[in-house]
């Protein structure tokens, strides 16, 4: 059975994006992006909300391109933890929840029109390696309330937003989650990583 | 200067409170409760939003009256952590900040009609013992825009809500904080500790 990870950052109010969509409030960590870089080659497939996948979309497929004009959110040169991000992601099976999204012309995209529960059974039910989502976080309500997700990991940044949009919303379900790990890291990032009890 | 301390206990996916307003998903821990009994003594007065001082009202006054009809929500018998809790709690300088609460009739009570960040600030400068605030998310949130908390303990619990409140709402101040403590207990609670920057 494949498992579904999420991973987002979150900050310590409690939000997953802010008002404005953009993420010039997160605090880069090279030691968790190495840890990150390191378990990216055990997952080939990747689920998306619309905004999430076309935020994705406008960066990573040219991540790999030349250096020079290819923009870097994390300065100036390509870091060996970008590229094996950018080869996973541009690899991976992508599948983007959306009734409205016209095309998807990255790689390997698929559009999937109506959620089913059944059918993300059925994809970890499927050979393969894991599956992650970022951010998307209507998805993963959605995949929460269905109790489909097996490991929560939640990237706490040193930064109170004051508004935003939470992760997790107008759902109805509420669970139990087991703590596996809670590490603070010299950036005053926090990784709390749960998985479903 | 005497400090100003929110305390929290949020769930996984960032809320502290859910829609219904009870606390039935929190989850104890009895270490935690232990260390915050030992530091209680270090406060004398309480800041509070309307709802929470009536959740406490409604609970504290009695919780050292006779033990056979005294509620108590940790189980059949007082802790000695109860038992620091109420006395700080009843003796405290308590100020409630409302605009439509008829009366405060808990012991020290006060009530305080309009917030003013310069008041806070007077108070802060006051002789006496550190400030705390528990709850009370309409306040936290005034507070934290005015950069007037010095230290959020945030307790975050091993659930996830779904639905909620979030602590800090509609605000448009945008803060970095500095990581103090980040420590997992067996319940599955984490204690994030920040400081103002």
């Amino acid at each position: 059975m494949r498992r579904l990870v999420m991973f987002n950052r979150v900050s310590a109010d409690g939000y997953f994006a802010s008002e404005d969509g953009k993420l010039d409030w997160v605090v880069p960590e090279k030691e968790l992006d190495k840890a990150a870089a390191e378990r990216i080659g055990g997952f080939d497939t990747v689920l998306f909300g619309r905004r999430t996948y076309e935020m994705f979309a406008s960066f990573w497929p040219k991540a790999l391109a030349d250096p020079k004009t290819a923009p870097n959110p994390h300065g100036p040169e390509r870091s060996p933890e970008m590229h094996a991000m950018a080869v996973m992601l541009n690899e991976a099976t992508k599948l983007v929840f959306s009734k409205t999204l016209k095309d998807a012309t990255w790689q390997n995209s698929h559009i999937v029109r109506d959620f089913s529960a059944r059918e993300i059974e059925a994809l970890k039910k499927q050979q393969g390696k894991d599956i992650i989502i970022f951010g998307s976080g209507s998805i993963v309500t959605l995949l929460a309330e269905n109790n489909l997700i097996d490991e929560y990991q939640l990237l706490v940044q040193p930064v109170l937003l004051g508004s935003g949009k939470p992760l997790i919303r107008d759902g109805s379900h509420r669970a139990k989650i087991n703590l596996q790990e809670a590490k603070g890291y010299p950036s005053g990032n926090v990784m709390l990583r749960y998985v479903r009890s």
